[in-house]
Parts: structure tokens; sequence; C-alpha cells
């Protein structure tokens, strides 16, 4: 077992704060410092103080020379300075007894030498005062569920997602916003996000050791290019994963090319690649291709549960999609579960004598909702079963929308095995995919994305049970 | 080579039939022969004869007892009545001479030995005659430019794509329903779709060697489960490969399992798929997975023009974006190309010092459109660069999505190499991916999948070359 030889409950006082100050804050259209104060003044509820030598008010506050001047207790700062300044700004802080710094300003190690020195006597402020610092060079914090965000970009491009489950962690700013973008046009909850630039001070696998423990947060998710202590990082996703919590990671340098054009993005080492994909798997992480892929897991993992065997059953309505869903269980090393003799003779009582009572179970073509009840019913009894897949085409006359998404909504509650839908289609087949997800069961469109969730699904329970015996 | 011995010319008169006889025709609510009928009557432009011995007048059309009634010319049949009087049908037709069949109709071959039987007699009607057949069992056409629809789903669960240059024939009609379904909702633009069922009669090859030479098609794709004559496939596939049409192929019953659910499907032999995926390839087809790889295939396909080699380069104002195009490009065998010295110097001239000049080019989160544009006139000129990808963080607020689009559409029109686009984000993101898309830009959400897009570019690039070599 690893001993963790740091201390993150400081992290709290980035996400328990309940006084900001905001140094830079501006009400000059286009600036990072009016976006941060539009963002907090919107819903953040504690105190918010800003700061700027150069305005007695903003939005209708008093407006502070220095955080110095500040007539009370300040938890974070918020710092959206020229690099230059920032030392002093910090300096000042720490004598305020500021705990946290969050630090949005470019300028440092990720542009040359000059920057790196600069970096590094931040970084030696920050410890003097035993602060804690996120940055430099970073988007900040959006935090769903309080409403601290630091995200500045143009509200009309850039979405941010409702209060979930969520919480994701970026090193590269612009990646992380097009995912929160794009999480916010899929209705995925997050819990918080945090873009974390140069980790100067607060590394990765600090956060990731903070989420584990975060009771908001059920599924981590990581964006990592360079890591410098791998086994540390490997040590703070071992913890999540023990207390049940899934870490999916997108790592990019995984190619060799991949490798040398991260190094010149961030400056930091990114490392041999297949070193830390086998260290991170042991220490149960999943690791993901690319962003598809990332939301294919992360639907699955913060809806559903993670099933007790590989073995699958399906209940389609098509024979054709029964078909490709087979060849994706077997595929992704799955198994089209045996049904049991008991089991195929229960299917043959209820079902027509031209449907299939075998795996995959074919309802056929003029199913109703009520037939396919019936199916899961006998399916999910056997105990070569472990998951489910129903697959609706919707296209059918005979199946209709509401029934079905009723009845396996209803059959859900019943049953301890996780249920994954493949819908198939155009909008009429959206509308119920949404309507299913809102309902906590994971759906899909393709056969193949329904199958890939079951995959990270019982993936994370393999990795969990590994990373519970190491213990 | 392999020599055709079949004749595929009569296929025209499923595609270019003047006069259609409707044989169950009804104005019945939920009935197949009412929404054939209303398919017809809103957009087909040649003559409809309903045929029904139960009625006298269908939606004000004078209604015939049987074909022979017809006092005109027939084309095309289409017969969608109980499964037992269709060889009595298919045989007024034949007297009647009509030239082709369509026959919705289920319950032949694939509902057991009685079914066989009759399938058995219906096609001895179909040769005697001369006649040509598609289906059994089948959903039959969609045929988006003359409006030839017996697509009979409800037009509120069943979307039909906008004319378009992509073909698609299917062996499983609830798939294909599907898939339909899936391209309206895509906006992406169809030429034909065939269900073609049990395939008595008219084979996938014959369908895809007419589809070869039909003007309307640019791309083929076909759903297919069993293949009966291997060889007419292959032939047929290296026939439009040859005239320059991609042929992407979905085949499912690539594994073991797979292959037995597909005979216990269609009643057809599912085959060994690595014989048939090495003759497809060899052929010139593309083989995808799965939906998902099918509507990247088909995009890129569609909309773009092959690329000479396999450098492409990256265009990016996000740096982590770059790392994971660089290594979705070396992981799907394709290469990031290396720059010239003059490339590398002149872009240096031209972007800022701390963007980088390298591939990825990197040009930085604070790049407007114009920045992109000198980007892309420099490495495009570049003997390396075989393809460009152009990564777009819209959320970035300098990067206004109205420049983007027109400065790379204005570009794409002077430059002889493939450019695809990514746009990873939320509704800003998808906006414009859209805008891109119907410019006729390939665009996309993932990095990832721009890049898949360009490996089936450069997969039919190379596979045309070979089915070239070996006429």
């Amino acid at each position: 077992m690893l001993v963790m030889n740091y201390d993150v409950s400081k992290l709290r006082h980035f996400f328990e704060a309940r006084s900001i100050a905001v140094v830079g804050a501006s009400e000059k259209p286009g600036t990072i410092g009016r976006a941060i104060m539009t963002n907090l003044l919107e819903r953040f509820k504690g105190r918010i103080y800003p700061v700027n030598i150069k305005y007695d008010q903003v939005f209708g506050l008093k407006c502070f020379k220095s955080v110095l001047e500040i007539p009370d207790e300040v938890d974070l700062a918020v710092i959206a300075v020229p690099a230059k300044v920032v030392p002093k700004v910090a300096d000042d802080c720490g004598k305020k007894g500021v705990k946290a710094l969050l630090v949005i300003s470019a300028g440092f190690k990720e542009v040359g030498p000059e920057g790196a020195e600069l970096e590094r006597r931040l970084v030696e402020v920050v410890r003097k005062y035993g602060m804690r610092m996120i940055g430099p060079n970073c988007l900040g914090i959006y935090d769903a569920h309080t409403g601290l965000d630091t995200i500045f970009n143009p509200s009309e491009k850039q979405l941010k997602p409702k209060p979930g489950v969520i919480a994701f962690i970026s090193q590269s700013g612009a990646l992380g916003a097009a995912i929160l973008d794009w999480m916010g046009l899929a209705g995925i909850g997050m819990s918080k996000f945090i873009s974390y630039g140069n980790a100067a001070d607060v590394k990765e696998y600090e956060l990731i050791e903070y989420l584990a423990e975060d009771p908001k947060t059920k599924v981590i998710t990581a964006y990592i290019e360079g890591v410098e202590d791998g086994r540390k990082l490997m040590s703070a996703v071992s913890k999540a994963v023990r207390l049940g919590k899934p870490v999916v990671v997108l790592k990019a340098g995984k190619t060799e090319r991949g490798a040398k054009a991260a190094s010149s993005h961030t400056g930091a080492l990114a490392g041999a690649y297949k070193i830390y994909e086998a260290g991170l798997k042991q220490a149960g992480a999943i690791i993901v291709d690319d962003l598809y892929e990332l939301f294919i897991a992360l639907k699955a993992l913060s809806l559903s549960k993670p099933p007790k065997g590989k073995g699958v059953a399906i209940v389609t309505n098509g024979g054709g999609a029964g078909v490709l869903a087979t060849d994706s269980i077997e595929l992704l090393g799955l198994e089209v579960a045996n049904l049991s003799r008991e089991t195929i003779d229960e299917l043959r009582k209820v079902l027509p004598p031209a449907a299939s009572p075998y795996n995959p179970v074919d309802v056929l073509g003029d199913a109703p909702a009520s037939r396919y009840e019936e199916a899961l019913r006998i399916v999910s009894k056997d105990p070569n079963v472990h998951s489910i897949l129903v697959i609706a085409l919707l296209q059918a006359p005979a199946l209709d929308g509401d029934e079905l998404v009723n009845t396996v909504r209803e059959f859900s509650k019943s049953v301890d095995k996780p249920i994954v839908m493949s819908f198939p289609g155009g909008a009429y087949a959206e509308k119920y995919m949404k309507i299913m997800e809102e309902a906590g069961i994971p759906s899909f469109k393709t056969v193949m994305e329904a199958v890939k969730a079951i995959k990270y699904l019982y993936e994370f329970s393999v990795r969990r049970a590994k990373a519970l015996t190491k213990r």
C-alpha cells in the first residue's frame, strides 16, 4: 500500500470558500475580470470582493485597491492580472491570510525560461504562507453545485453542465472548456470541473484524492498530458476506486509523436505511455482513447451499477440489430449469455413461434412493449445473465415509445442487474433515448455504443475487485 | 478479371418505373397498403394503380380487382398481400407484362419449410415470365429523387433522408429503417435505399452492380448478413470501386456467435467472415464495424475527395486537441506530416512567438480566423501534406464562428487537398459544424472522428488504386 505524504485537506478552501476576492475584477467588456464577476454574481452564494487598483466600484460592489484592504476574512482569491504582478498579489494574499489561490493568468512556465522563473517565485510565495494554489495558466473551477465559476469564455459560446455526479479535471483549459460545453449540451450532470493548468502547486493527483472523498462526486474523469509523479497519481486513483468511484482517464501523448507534441505544449514530461497505462490500469483506472469513448464511459458509469459478470442478454425487436449486438459483445470480450434450458422453455411459452427464444432474444418486429416485458422478466432471472441489453427499433409500427419506456423503467426497479438500451434511429428514437436516460438507464443510439457501455461497467467491477484485494 | 454472368439491366424497371400497381392498396388506417399509397401519392410522379379485390376506389383513384384489369402498361407491381396469395398475384403480373415485382409480404423462407416452398414457387413464376423481383419479406425501396417509396413505417416514427448521393442496400428491413431514420435526422442525403429481404431473386451483388452505374449514386453502402455467392459480390464491389464509387460494407455475423445469430435470423448462410472480409477488401470495399463508423465513413466519402498520401497537417487553436489529433493519426496508421524547413520558416514569420510552427501547428487560443487562414495557406503548399485537419475550439473568445467558417470555406476552394474539420463542444460548435458540412467539408465533433474520416478517405484511395491495377 502506498502512503500519501501530502495534505489535501486544504483543497476544501477552493470548493467551500465562503468569501472570494476577484483580483482583476472589471466591468470592461471582453475582459476576464468581467466574465468572472458576472459568473459569480449570477450564482455564487458567498461574499464577493472585487479588487482592482483602477476602480472604486465594480457592478455596484465596493472595489478594493488590494486584498489587504478587504475588511473581512477571504478564503479564496481568484487572480486574473498580468503575470508579472501575480507574485506581489500572492504575497498580499499571504499577508491577508487568504487560504487558496486560483491563478488564471497566463505567461508562466508555458512561455519559456523567464516565465518559468516567475512561476518558481510565485510558488515560493505560496509555500511561504502555507497557501494552496491551482494554476497558473488555467481556466479555474466550475462548481455546478455552489456556483463558484471562473470559466470566462463568452456565455453564448460556452455551455455549462447542470449539477450532477461527474467531476472532471483537465490539464488543458481549451479542451476542458470544449468538453464542458459538450456535457452542457448533452445534459450530463457535473459536480466539479477543474482546469489545473501548469500545476505549479496543486497537482492532478491531489485533486483526484480530494474528489475521491467529495460526497458530491461519484465518477472522476481526467484529461492528462504529462505527469510528474506517477506513483502518487496511481495511489490517488487507487484510493478513489477502492471507495467505489470509477476514474476515467483520457491520456494524451499515447504515441511517441503525441508525447512529443504534448511536451512542447505544456512543457510537462509526457513520459512513456505504456508504463503509465499499465500503472493506471493496475490502480483501477479506465483508460479511454478519445472524447467519444469518454462520453460512453461517463454515461454508463454515472447512471448504472457494475454487473457481476460478463454474460449479456440481448432483447431486440430486430434480428439484424441482434446480430450486430452479438458481434459487438464478442468483439469487446463480453459474453452473449447462454440461457438455461428453463429460461428458453419459458420464453418459448410466451413468445410467438417465429420469435427466437435463444440469445439474442428476438421478440420480432411486431412486438408491443408487453412482449418486451415478458422477455425481460424471464431472462433477468437466468443466473448466466449479468446485464441486459434492450434494443428498440422504434420505427416499427407496433412498438409505442411511451409504452416501451414505461415498461422498461418499471421493470428496471425490480432487478439488480444493469440494463442498457439502444435506440437506433432519428428524432422519435432520440426523444425516448433521452427519456430513458433521465430515468437513470444509460441509453445510446448504436448497439455498439450500448455494448461499450456494458464493457466499461464490467471493466469497473473487475478493476475495483482487484484494487480492493491489493489493499 | 471476374465475368458477370447475369443481367442487371432489368433492374431499371424498379427505379425508372412510370407506372406502378399497388396490390393490397387500402385506405384502412394501420395497413401497409395505405402507407404505401400515401407515400406514392405524395411524391411519385408516374401513374399509380391501386389493386384490391375489396374496393372500388382508393384515395379517389379507381381500384382494380386484379392487375389484369389495368387498362395500361404496368412497369412495377408493389405487392403487400398475404403470402399465400402472392404466387397467384405474381402470375397475374406475368400475364399482364409487368416487368418488376417488389414483394413486401412476409411469411416465406424466414418462417420455415412451408414458407420456403411458397418462396420457391414464387421464384418459379417470376422466372417463367422473365420478371425481376425484390423481396419477399422486405421494406422495399425509397428513391429520394423520384419519390418511389414503399417504406411503410408511420411517418411520425420514420424520417426519410433528403435527395443526395449515397445509396444504401440492407438485408435487414428493421435495421435499414433505423439507419434511414438516422440519416434523415442527420441531414445526410441519399439516392436510393433498397431493403432486399430474402433476396429470392434479385441479389445484393446485382443491386451493387446496378448502383455502380447509377448516375445519381456516388457512394454505395450495404448492410449484409449472409451472402450466397461471394465471388459475384466481390466482382460487383470491384466494378463500383473501379468506377470511382466507394463501397462501404457493414457486415453482421463477424464473430462465430454473430454468424450463428445471423443464420437463425435470415436463414442465410453467414459464412466464414474472415474469408469475406479479405475478399471484400481485395475487391476494394471499406469494411466498418458498426453504425457509428458507418456514418463517419459515409460523411467523409460522400463529401470529400481522397488524399494522395497519408501525411496530415493539423491546424489547431488548442494544444491539447493537437496532441489528441497527433495520437489519433498515429494510432490509425496515418502520418503527422513532417513539414519542410521552408514551411516552418514561413509559419514562424506569420505566427506569434508562442505558437508552434511544427505539426501540429498551434495557432494559440487567442487566434482569430485570419491566423488560421495564414497557417492553412502555408501548410497546404507543403508537398508532405496530403490532407488538412482543422480543429476549432470555438469556446475561445477570440475565434468567431462566422469568420472561421467563411475563411475555411473560401480557402477550401483554392486547394486540391481534402480538408476535414473538428469542432469539439456544444451548441455553438454544432451550429458551425453543420454550416461547414453544408459547404461540403466533412466536419465532426471529436478530433478522433475527423481523423477516422481522413483514414477512410485515404483507405479508399489505396483500395481504388489496387482495384484499378488488377483490372
